[in-house]
């Protein structure tokens, strides 16, 4: 149950679900709904009644803020029928974060150590505001701060291991494999035979995202032993009617597995960017320890850059244009001697709305990969608008890229 | 409500809710409660039972997909008590989709036609699953994709002018006002006694992101005329308490606010990365017509790049060290000649988990900014992961870089 009216008017996304699914699912609760609320009382009671019903364990995040429309320790107090009361050992921590970051610290910040008083705290270690578990009538409701990344900490230091420790429920396994380059139908048409003849207790799901489409199979105990491995066995049917797709077996981001692949055969990596603008290199660096193997990037929005940092020449460009495979194919050779990699990547293309030629329509993309032995590019058209032009592009390239390190033996 | 196993396992985060929460606000529909529910008949059921308890309108998505465990439409035309039969007019456009692809069509991209025979079709123009409109005991349903750019698409050409047409509500108004560079409950404190005198019909929000924080107002209708422009005239004393961090007064991201400042003056601008890979650059070239004074950048991860692309010193290197104000200064000079912009920025950092040293830590950033008349330069230590200390470390440099345009007079 997530709280506040920012979500309802959509000024924020609630990302928060996502990840305590996730991590329920991991130690074998399965997820019965997921409510956002008002900032209302009423609405707040209301949903607490409902989602007493449905689930044995419910879990709050947000208006635990400091500011006048975060009411729901307030709430909490009244449903559960106890006051606010001072909660010392909150009270230092707060202290203490405010001495740390030497900023003066307000009455309201003071507030955040108040707590109803029949809780247990759960002490945020990178916040002010504390976790509370509360027990009523066999139901656990435990209410967290809205802040992802506080949330995470408290799921991980707190909420999880207390689970644990009071529910002994059938674990869920979920055995994922990360598919790209194909989408949901054609990839489903080449297993529905495999599909077909999945025991009662694994369910199959498409979870289709930017051009990735991820296969996750849920199998729920069934007293026999092994599931996990039982899954795990129907897997080379899937490897061998759609290996080509798969870049991962297991819940990994397409980069990582790029990663994987460059570290293992001691490649180094550098990117050409134009529509994309810096973004496949923001992802292939998201990845922890990608230094080791990415050195850097050009993004050349403009052509004088193209030319100048990455060496394609004026008359590719006068003659087939920016946005062509031939301009492509140079910036990624050019950054190949540039930045001194042995694997480089390019991108050019009409991201929109505005850019498109008499030739050239918006959602045009050139994408290239060159190596010590090969170039390779490819031209595709599809205009979905610009963010998603842009994300699609870099995934096609990504895409791509993999392939190609895959095919490489090391 | 969304539908979907895969958003109670955290699989996908749901941000169709939002997307739908914005615009109905804007046409005066206020949302009162979001649910997503599983890919189960009996739960989608209880589901959309409670919800017409509590709304007039319940627009569901998800679950519309080819695949076995999409189940929403036979589940609907079960609960509004009719059967499934081939919409021609869908069937049609299905083909020709399939066909503009040159793709071969299956028997499941048949069975998208396949309508619940009592719902007003919505014809989706962007892809296969048709949007279905049900008025049922005075509650209107409305069941789309789950695919986002789908959901957009029917909400804009069908979903919103029919809800406006059928209902008259009181609009709702919002006043947003983007602040970047300073904390809620700073903020909160500087306009304190601002936001105690606000009339009872208009509620302020802190909506926080990433060292962002939007001030919503919402005015709801009460009886007097012109509620927006009294709302608007409440700006001038935010602007007199906090001016220097508000970057706009509209719902516009920081780095369309910095476009604009750059296209007034007629200013070039490039970037120059270490620690963000990339995602200055990306955000810059995300806002449309970016390519007008977005010129390049050079993502220099090894220190090799900074040498030779940025003309960072061998010696500042050996010095100070990659993470240094002296190292982030030389790459920001270095991006203005090499790139020929007139706005340098620059970024170096360790963003975890791996590469603190001795002397820094993990969440050690440096920043800079160049033009023609000066260079400054900032260091902060802030560790929250890896992802969020690059998120971050874009965010704190692009305040940074909308306070300098902003002090320059075009």
């Amino acid at each position: 149950m997530t709280i506040g009216d920012e979500l309802l008017y959509g000024q924020v996304v609630d990302t928060n679900s996502a990840f305590m699914g996730q991590e329920l699912g991991k130690i074998g609760l399965r997820v019965r709904q997921i409510s956002s609320v008002s900032d209302r009382a009423d609405e707040i009671v209301a949903a607490l009644d409902l989602a007493r019903q449905r689930a044995q364990v419910v879990l709050i995040t947000g208006g635990l803020g400091p500011t006048k429309d975060d009411l729901t320790k307030h709430v909490l107090a009244h449903y559960f029928g106890t006051e606010l009361m001072m909660h010392e050992p909150t009270l230092h921590h707060v202290e203490e974060i405010f001495r740390r970051y030497d900023r003066p610290m307000l009455d309201v910040n003071r507030q955040q150590a108040l707590v109803p008083a029949n809780c247990t705290v759960l002490h945020n270690a990178v916040g002010t505001a504390p976790g509370m578990w509360f027990s009523d009538q066999g139901t656990v409701f435990v209410s967290m701060p809205g802040v992802p990344f506080e949330m995470k900490r408290l799921m991980t230091d707190h909420v999880l291991p207390r689970l644990q420790t009071q529910f002994d429920l059938a674990p869920i396994e979920h055995v994922v494999v990360m598919t790209t380059g194909l989408g949901e139908s054609f990839l489903a048409a080449k297993i529905a035979d495999w599909e077909d003849a999945l025991p009662p207790n694994i369910k199959l799901a498409y979870l289709p995202s930017f051009g990735a489409v991820r296969l996750r199979l849920t199998g729920t105990a069934d007293g026999l032993p092994d599931l996990r491995g039982r899954m795990l066995a129907l897997l080379p049917v899937l490897r061998e009617r759609i290996g080509e797709y798969i870049f991962a077996e297991e819940e990994t981001a397409l980069e990582a597995a790029i990663g994987k692949l460059l570290a293992s055969r001691n490649l180094t990596i550098g990117t050409a960017e134009s529509c994309t603008g810096g973004l496949v290199a923001h992802r292939l660096t998201g990845v922890p320890g990608s230094s080791a193997y990415f050195r850097g990037s050009i993004v050349a929005y403009h052509n004088d850059i193209k030319q100048q940092e990455l060496g394609v020449k004026a008359e590719t460009l006068a003659r087939f244009g920016a946005v062509s495979e031939a301009t492509v194919r140079e910036m990624a050779e050019g950054a190949r001697q540039r930045l001194g990699v042995d694997v480089a990547v390019a991108t050019s293309g009409i991201a929109g709305p505005g850019g498109a030629t008499d030739t050239k329509k918006v959602g045009t993309v050139c994408l290239a990969y060159a190596d010590a032995t090969q170039t390779i590019s490819k031209e595709y058209v599809l205009d979905r608008g610009r963010a998603l032009n842009v994300d699609y592009a870099a995934q096609s390239l990504l895409t791509m890229l993999h392939q190609q390190l895959a095919q490489k033996r090391g």
